[in-house]
């Protein structure tokens, strides 16, 4: 996605060898006109895809997931807890996710109703990075008897290996912009 | 909002004396195409009132805020954050905040570049109970020297004493729905 690649490139502000900040518009301030544009464009990719239902996990990629919904006919959106609130007590499918850019080890949650036997699941993200959170996502949804659809990310740091793993593993992986390389605060795109 | 209070009624789950589990249509699965009502509704709310930004807090307020969005001419989404990435090193606005539901005290966060000085900035949040996140929200727009627009809910627990507390501070309150009293697992709305 050009255009994607373009703000990547002049808003986006590369942290040492591995880090990307794009709060200026994806992920703590939302430019929620482009957001609506990069939903279009997932449902460009995905086209012809069933898709039932789009799993995310929270915080970044809410905004996303409900901005794509629109365009897969306003399914639901499911995102995963990286914390169990005091309200969800019933039945869990939990799975370990290590976060990049905070370091931190979560259990992320989904309760067991929201997720249905034979439903066609998109997960979608902002980052993809060593791809934990995407597979994390992956198997509550296999968890579940579900199928996933695809996996839908904004931004791969295909140089982390999440990319390739998550291809590995059989599923199909849709990047809008892929970063194959980032060194002295510059980034190289993969195509 | 009827729509709203008829869903809370038949699929929401009264938790205790002042808990509501809204967790199949908003704040975990969310009803995707019923959220871009919640976000005209409050276009409707606010008709008239000038809103160049709206401020949230995550995970289940982001959602709520980039629905609303579409119908403020898609102006821009900022939500607090409630643990500081280190993708986030900059300045940067916090204040204190009580979570009811997950009883942690968060410090929440607002980089200091996403508000500016002089512009109206709409709080929108899933829940008021005590006030504690509005209350958080608006400082921080008020220390960016910016104008607090008004403050949308969609859910308001008004016997918890949130949205009294930010109507004698000055605020103007739009809450989709208000629950007068809860008991046995009966809602009561206030209108």
């Amino acid at each position: 996605m050009d255009k994607l690649k373009h703000r990547i490139l002049t808003e986006g502000v590369a942290l040492g060898s591995d880090r990307i900040n794009v709060d200026g518009f994806i992920n703590h301030r939302i430019d929620t006109s482009f957001m609506d544009e990069i939903g279009e464009e997932f449902a460009r990719r995905f086209a012809g895809v069933k898709v039932d239902k789009i799993l995310t996990v929270e915080a970044s990629g809410i905004a996303i997931a409900v901005s794509a919904a629109r365009y897969f006919g306003f399914c639901p959106v499911v995102f995963a807890k990286k914390a169990k609130p005091n309200t969800m007590n019933e039945g869990v499918y939990q799975a370990p996710c290590m976060s990049f850019t905070k370091q931190t080890l979560n259990e992320i949650t989904v309760a067991k109703k929201h997720l249905s036997e034979g439903e066609n699941v998109l997960i979608i993200d902002d980052f993809l990075a060593h791809g934990e959170a995407s597979k994390a996502l992956a198997s509550i949804v296999e968890m579940a008897g579900a199928h996933v659809a695809g996996i839908g990310i904004v931004i791969s740091k295909d140089f982390q290996g999440g990319k390739k793993a998550l291809e590995d593993m059989g599923y199909r992986v849709e990047t809008l912009a892929s970063v194959a390389e980032m060194n002295d605060g510059n980034i190289r795109f993969a195509d």
